[in-house]
């Protein structure tokens, strides 16, 4: 399967798929596109067009089928086979966000994490955990395909050149660093400073 | 102030200067919309027309001055007094997430968070912690303006209408449930689930 569509639309795929899960088809069966584009807070033009480029077409009276639309997300968005994970900062973020790729039932497995600190928790955790020294070797061995980068505002520079030369085909990075690398690799920057930056904008009273 | 910025402009802004900030200034006075956008990563047309919106030109020939960009983005979106911030939920994920908040120098200032398990953990933190049954008493004497949801997926709707009828003007959503508020509530929701499909969707072979 190509990976064509656009990223902005990956994710509201995605979302949609969420928000469509959590309708009860027992009562609702079809869905139009501006309700759902109500239940979303954005434009039913963007849901159509999102729908129209993985081909899934609604009945003109009664909307979508929720099922179906469930069932077509799926196979247009989801991966085939289980991607490994690495976490790269294992602290109170990374165990949070840890938690939260177990509860959801997705293709990536977290296979290993790594600790910059060099005490050694007691805390059991579902996967194997080395220090960061052992980087190089475990990145190559496990034959890692993405990287959580959910460290402390530390320099990422030597760590993200092993990473890189590991062959790594994705980076999702919470810290707020610009990460510089190869444009084959996929890099998901989760900015959380923008959002409260964003947010504390709006609410103030100025 | 008028808070008359797009929201996307607004989070923009706030990664410009993030970025501008790490740039040694004694190398480099001034930058041009196209080496910003290559940092971005976005289209530089996307720069221009931001840095139109608060007024803000470069030199035609140098580009835009580093500092006085910073500055001139802080006078745009920076709040002006600070905000009260209450932390809904900390756990893991809370406790990273409060961490974040004050490693930066920002307007907004945590003052309660509350708990949702009922074991009183030891440790300490620097703000007062409360069980959940008194967010309604704490919330209005705190006259908490941005509430942080931090919480595993649980029932969030009782929770919700008491913090809305306690005048909270923005919600930070860090749970997957879609929140129903009024309008004038300004919600940024924190979608990890889409971000790692979104991740998993082009990095896998397929």
């Amino acid at each position: 399967m190509e990976r064509n569509l656009p990223p902005a639309t990956v994710e509201r795929l995605s979302n949609y798929r969420r928000k469509l899960k959590a309708i009860d088809t027992e009562d609702t069966e079809y869905i139009h596109s501006h309700k759902l584009a109500h239940i979303m807070r954005i434009n039913p033009a963007h849901i159509r067009r999102d729908l129209m480029l993985i081909n899934f077409s609604g009945d003109i009276h009664k909307g979508y089928n929720v099922e179906n639309l469930i069932n077509e997300i799926g196979k247009n968005i989801d991966c085939i086979r289980k991607q490994k994970v690495a976490f790269i900062g294992i602290g109170d973020l990374g165990k949070a966000l840890a938690a939260e790729f177990k509860s959801k039932d997705s293709m990536l497995e977290i296979v290993a994490a790594f600790r910059v600190a060099d005490n050694k928790s007691n805390e059991k955790l579902d996967f194997k955990c080395y220090h960061l020294s052992k980087l190089k070797q475990v990145m190559k061995k496990e034959s890692i395909d993405i990287v959580v980068l959910a460290l402390p505002n530390i320099d990422t520079k030597e760590i993200l050149k092993t990473v890189v030369e590991s062959g790594v085909k994705g980076i999702l990075n919470f810290t707020s660093a610009h990460l510089d690398v190869p444009d084959d690799i996929f890099v998901e920057n989760y900015d959380m400073v923008g959002k409260l930056e964003k947010l504390s904008y709006f609410t103030s009273c100025g």
